[in-house]
């Protein structure tokens, strides 16, 4: 019989956050206690109404101080400004996991804390373009890859206690370096953001009222990421520049390649990306 | 009481032609006899099983004989290559519409029918990536726009006829001038179109294993106009080539100013283009 991961405490209760505390309390193997780290009051109250959570408390050092696990899920470069005080104040063998999207940064700055702590980089795949709690599903992780970054002083018992973290919550535990995640992920999840923003703008700039009343299904899937929050994703963004610049770069060079096959009326050539296209995207799909 | 449309005969039985003649069948103001004309027997067949038409043949001349309504439902450049049989065969007086996604060449192209046909181009802004009559759907139209092209020539009550057509499937009709209707649709789904292509040829031609297994809901949303089916896009791509292609620069300037803020690290600038997507976005749910 696997033992619970003890008493679980989780610092900003957004979307991410807020979803895990949901979903960590329907889990089989539940925490005996959640407690909850958020600036604001009224989001940890929602929280302690909506039986998320079972402590709250606005202060960080009183909330991780008996925590078994503490799973920071605030924006990237907030997670980087409280790992210090993180570090000074959890007790000796504590999980220190965090949920944010870039990973080298903080796999970097986990490397300074105490000794004694066990850290995990971690990040689960999904998302919602509305953020907070209001918007938390404990849903969210269910057959969702999380990967899982732990760093070369990390025990096994450790990792194998975040593994067991991301499958409580229905998630796909995936351990992946944090160098090659923050490269894979900019090309499948920052530059989609950035090219969904770029297409509500050019949209917006064109100053072209009947596009947008036109606006159809598709238009809003792939603009859908342009809602998205836009501290979180500045952080990402910031922490993880020269990949999705690099991703960026690719991707208006495959832009002018279709750009000029349709404007040179190449239809063969045309046909051909198009088609590679469509298979590319089907199997994603398997 | 207004009148039904009479006999509708719908010539492609795909996506598009498939779900008007499903969603006609369900309407209030239904047509006395729906009859389809398609060049595949197996499919004419599943329409009839379906209860979806009541006459099929695979003669374009038999089907559009006796129609007070012709649809036109094929990809564009077929849509060009039928009219002047169309023209041939149909009764004095019929309205002749069509559902493809550029307009300007299909109204050029219905100025040379004979003059007692009553030409309206027609574009209902709905799709899915799935394409053929297995993916039709009664209800794709509901709520949507559905661009109406009327030519100088068409007669007032032919137009009405078409709007109510339109209603009659749930769609909201929106008459428009078939450059501006193609100016826009560039914008608000062509360059959708090729951008989410683009994205997913990004990510194959990076060769990045890691990529393909991270890949979550916002890659699976901004690609999925990549497998729309292929012979339909590139005719809209093909007959609409000016307009995309100058949407295709701005949108490549629009990505290159995000670069260039991200890059150069001006974290003002780019918050302020977030901010500016994030509620532009905003803007279109409303």
């Amino acid at each position: 019989v696997s033992e619970g991961p003890g008493t679980v405490c989780i610092v900003g209760l957004g979307l991410m956050g807020g979803s895990l505390a949901l979903a960590l309390r329907m889990a089989e193997r539940a925490p005996d206690l959640i407690v909850a780290v958020s600036r604001r009051a009224d989001v940890l109250e929602a929280a302690r109404s909506a039986g998320a959570i079972d402590l709250a408390t606005r202060n960080l050092r009183a909330g991780v101080a008996d925590a078994d696990v503490i799973v920071l899920a605030t924006p990237v470069r907030t997670i980087l400004r409280l790992l210090p005080e993180v570090g000074r104040s959890a007790r000796s063998r504590a999980l220190v996991m965090d949920l944010g999207s870039s990973k080298t940064q903080i796999c970097e700055a986990m490397e300074s804390l105490p000794a004694g702590l066990q850290p995990v980089g971690g990040h689960p795949m999904c998302g919602k373009e509305m953020a907070g709690f209001a918007a938390a599903d404990g849903a969210l992780f269910r057959e969702r890859a999380f990967a899982l970054c732990p760093l070369a002083r990390t025990a096994p018992e450790a990792l194998d206690a975040a593994t067991a973290l991301a499958r409580s919550v229905g998630a796909r535990p995936l351990v992946v370096d944090p160098v090659l995640h923050d490269r894979a992920v900019a090309g499948i999840s920052h530059l989609p953001y950035v090219a969904a923003a770029a297409l509500v703008n050019c949209v917006t700039s064109s100053g072209d009222p009947l596009a947008w009343s036109l606006a159809s299904s598709g238009f809003r899937d792939t603009s859908r990421l342009a809602a998205s929050d836009v501290d979180m994703m500045l952080d990402i963004l910031l922490t993880n520049r020269e990949a999705v610049v690099d991703w960026l770069e690719r991707y208006a060079g495959q832009l002018d390649v279709l750009r000029s096959a349709l404007g040179s009326g190449d239809e063969a050539g045309l046909r051909e990306l198009l088609v590679a296209a469509q298979r590319g995207r089907a199997g994603l799909s398997t």
